[in-house]
Order: structure tokens, then C-alpha cells, then sequence
């Protein structure tokens, strides 16, 4: 039987969702696929939707695995919790068919990227928010946002250390919106470039701060000019929101709402 | 000189604001007085508005300490700050005349704390918030707030280790909000007993989940029953949110809201 799983997880203690080398204990992969594992009473190990970097928190991450173990799905839930550590839950588990893949199967990646702008912010208010207190033009970034839309070659905004074939990608939609202090950004693509979504919220910070013109971003992605030198948003900031599947496969979301 | 200071932190990594014994270094005040010490270039012992304890957090907690070292606001500030670690912040400084005093000049201190009653919260709401999954009766725990003015002894609500010589305080005002899934409790006393709010909270959550009536809760106060058996509650939902003076000293205070 094949399972399908959403997980949470605050990403500020480890190297992300998969380390590539040996010593890949310190991450979110190696504590689910324990626990897991325990529950299931087997070795499990999961696939999942995308590969979050270090540092970088989930909402919903999508993973599946396969058992033929038959548990409840309260005694999967409350079983592989009791086994995570506080800052990664499992949220939903159902059983699929076997067609499902969490990285095959999905059709796009939602990620967000929260901004207090705010020159009085309290250090309570720091924990997934990219604290600028300068103030930001919303309107000089939103005018950006025309040019990081479609299937184009999104190089510019590549980290190098990039494994991926090519670098075209599809956004297939993105919003930037402030509500009192807090700044989001939502990005929907295909897939994304390595650090590809941090790489664009640093830029349109030096766009809303007027240390570049909107027409200068046009060129940058044009020309995939890799020089340009926005500082990288931080990782704390980012949230892997969802990921969407064909309706067929009937997967469960975690609520689409945090308190900022 | 005398300088009165608003300062910020997150409880969570301290023994409280002031430690008892000899191994006082993780306290809130340890790094603190180091910080000032070292931007006044002397040795400097501050004193507080009221001793926060182990695990609560302070919004605006308001001390003072006497130098003669001559410095600008920006440098007083920036210099502490630079010395002090994440979770602790000064926000303001400014010189008072001598007769203020961060404890004795105080006329009330306020207090919150939050609740998130909420049966989906995700793990990204935990930090500052009590999350109770079951539903909470708001009028039922507003119910109860009329027994819990004025001036009388509270004694029932306070912990063992007390050292108060007397247990009659004066509430001033409370008061208790919802907001989505927030539930804020405010209280003002002229001062509070040892664990006297927690333990009030812990009692309200009782009576907002039926296990307790709001006549009790009257009888509770009325008898001095320390008897009562209310969990306390967890330390990460309180704040000290303020610190009220007469206006003569112009004290300066943190912006009154966090984002919850």
C-alpha cells in the first residue's frame, strides 16, 4: 500500500529536507523516515514533493512511502508524532494508489515568503519574518512582477550549486501583498531553481528600496545576468506552502493559514 | 546621573529576571548589567520593575541604573545592544531625575497572556501561546473576572516560595478578549503575588472548559483555597507588557503590540 503524507516542520535546526552527503542526520528525511519506520515497524524511507534547503520551513510537504502495515489512521498520526521531534508534525496520512508520486505527480510548488517591514519591530515578531526596517516600495516591487511570469530561463536567480539540467522554469502565478507590517510573497511554479525563490525576494528588496529600477530587473532576467548583487532573502522567511496534485489523488492540505 | 530603560525579551532560555543564588548567570539581568557595564565603561547594577520568572517573556520591562558616563542615546543603545544576546533588547533610554525608581516608582504593572484555542493550530503558532485543541467557553471565563477585582487577598492563587509578606493585592483591571483563535487575558494590579496570574489563568481554563464553575471560582477566592487544583499555566504565554509611573518621569514604552 502506498501512503501519502502532509508534514510541517520549522526548519531553523537542520540542513533542510535530504542532505546529499553521508552525515544526514541533522535532517527533517532522517527523524520522519525513523519514526516512521518504528510505526510501521519496518525501514521506511520517504520520497518527498521537493527538497527544502537548510533552513527553510514547511506548511505542507508533501512525502509518500510505501507498507503493506495495517494501522488506524489515528495510531499512524499519533504514533509517528510521538516519535518526531517539537518541530515536525505530521499532519494528515491517507492511503493512495500506487501511481502516486510526491515528486512525480506534482503539478506545482506554492512557496511564501513573509517581510516585516517594520522600523519597530519587537524581537517576538522575528522568528519567520525577514525583518527590514527601511521602508519598502510595494509598489516599485509589484511593478516587477510582470517580468518573473511564464515558462522563461530563470538563470539569473540560480545559486550556484544548481544540479538541475535546465534552468527554464514555469511560474505559472505570484502576488506580493502587505496587511499592516507583513510583506508576502507567493510564488507558484512548476519547480524551482536551488535558492531560486530566496534569489527573487532579495531582489525585489532592492527594488522596494530603490537600490534598483524595475527596468533593470527586466534586463537581469533577460540577459541571465548572474552578476547582479541582491543580498539573498534569508531562510527563515520561507515556506514551502503546498504542493498540487491531480484532483484523482484526493490529498489532504494542512490548513493554509499561520499567525504572523 | 539616573537612566530609566525599556527592555524586551524572550523568557524562554532564562532563569527569570533575577536569579536567587549564587549562579545567577543565566538571567536576564546577568547579561543585561554585563552589557551596560561594559558601554558605561563601570561596574553597574540595575534594578527592575518586578522580577519576571523563569520562562516568562516582557514586552517593556523597566529598569534603571546611575551613571556619570557621558553618552548619546544612539551610542547607549546601540552599544548595549551589540553586547547583548538575540532575545534581549533595549528599546529606549533616557535620563530621569533621581527620584525615580524602576521598582518603587511604579504605580501598576500589566500583564498578558495568550491563548490559541485552537484544535488545528500548526506548529508555527507555539512560541508566545498556550494552545488548548479543546473549545474554551468565553463567557463562562468572562464570567468570573468580576471576582477577581479590587483590593483583597488573593492568596489562593499563589504558589508555594512566595515571599510576600502579605497576600492582599490590588487589581485594578482585567479584562479578557477573542480574537479568531486568540484568546488575550490583561491584567493590571499594583503588584502580583508569586505565580498569581498563571495560576489564575490556569483557573480560567478550567472554568472555560467546564470543569469548573464560575461560583467556585468565588468560593475559591472568598475561602483562600490554595486546595484548588488547576494546572498553571505554562510560563511562554505570559508577558509584562507594562509598567505604568506618574507621568512626571515620561518613561518611555515598547510599542504595545505583538503579531500573534
Amino acid at each position: 500500500m502506498r501512503f501519502a503524507l502532509s508534514i510541517e516542520y520549522i526548519g531553523e535546526k537542520y540542513y533542510g529536507w535530504q542532505k546529499q552527503n553521508s552525515d544526514s542526520t541533522n535532517t527533517v528525511q532522517y527523524f520522519v523516515d525513523k519514526a516512521i519506520s518504528k510505526v510501521a515497524n519496518h525501514e521506511v524511507k520517504t520520497i518527498c514533493s521537493g527538497r527544502t534547503d537548510t533552513g527553510v520551513n514547511a506548511l505542507n510537504q508533501i512525502i509518500h512511502f510505501d507498507s503493506d502495515s495495517s494501522r488506524s489512521e489515528k495510531n499512524w498520526i499519533d504514533g509517528i508524532n510521538s516519535n518526531l521531534p517539537n518541530d515536525i508534525r505530521l499532519k494528515s496520512i491517507l492511503k493512495v494508489n500506487k501511481e502516486f508520486h510526491a515528486r512525480f505527480s506534482a503539478k506545482s510548488r506554492t512557496y511564501k515568503y513573509f517581510i516585516n517591514n517594520d522600523s519597530e519591530s519587537t524581537i517576538f515578531n522575528n522568528a519567520y519574518t525577514w525583518i527590514i526596517d527601511e521602508k519598502l516600495s510595494i509598489t516599485s516591487m509589484k511593478s516587477c512582477l510582470k517580468y518573473l511570469k511564464g515558462k522563461q530561463d530563470y538563470s539569473c536567480f540560480q545559486s550556484s550549486g544548481c544540479q538541475a539540467q535546465t534552468s527554464i522554469r514555469n511560474v505559472q502565478s505570484l502576488s506580493l501583498e502587505k496587511n499592516k507590517n507583513i510583506i508576502t510573497f507567493t510564488i507558484t511554479a512548476n519547480a524551482f531553481l536551488y535558492h531560486m525563490v530566496r534569489n527573487i525576494v532579495g531582489m525585489l528588496v532592492d527594488v522596494g528600496l530603490g537600490k534598483l529600477e524595475p527596468k533593470q530587473v527586466k534586463m537581469i532576467i533577460q540577459k541571465r545576468d548572474r552578476s547582479f548583487s541582491s543580498k539573498m532573502a534569508p531562510a527563515h522567511g520561507l515556506f514551502l506552502w503546498r504542493v498540487a496534485y491531480p484532483q484523482i489523488f484526493k490529498i489532504k492540505y494542512n490548513r493554509e493559514s499561520i499567525l504572523l
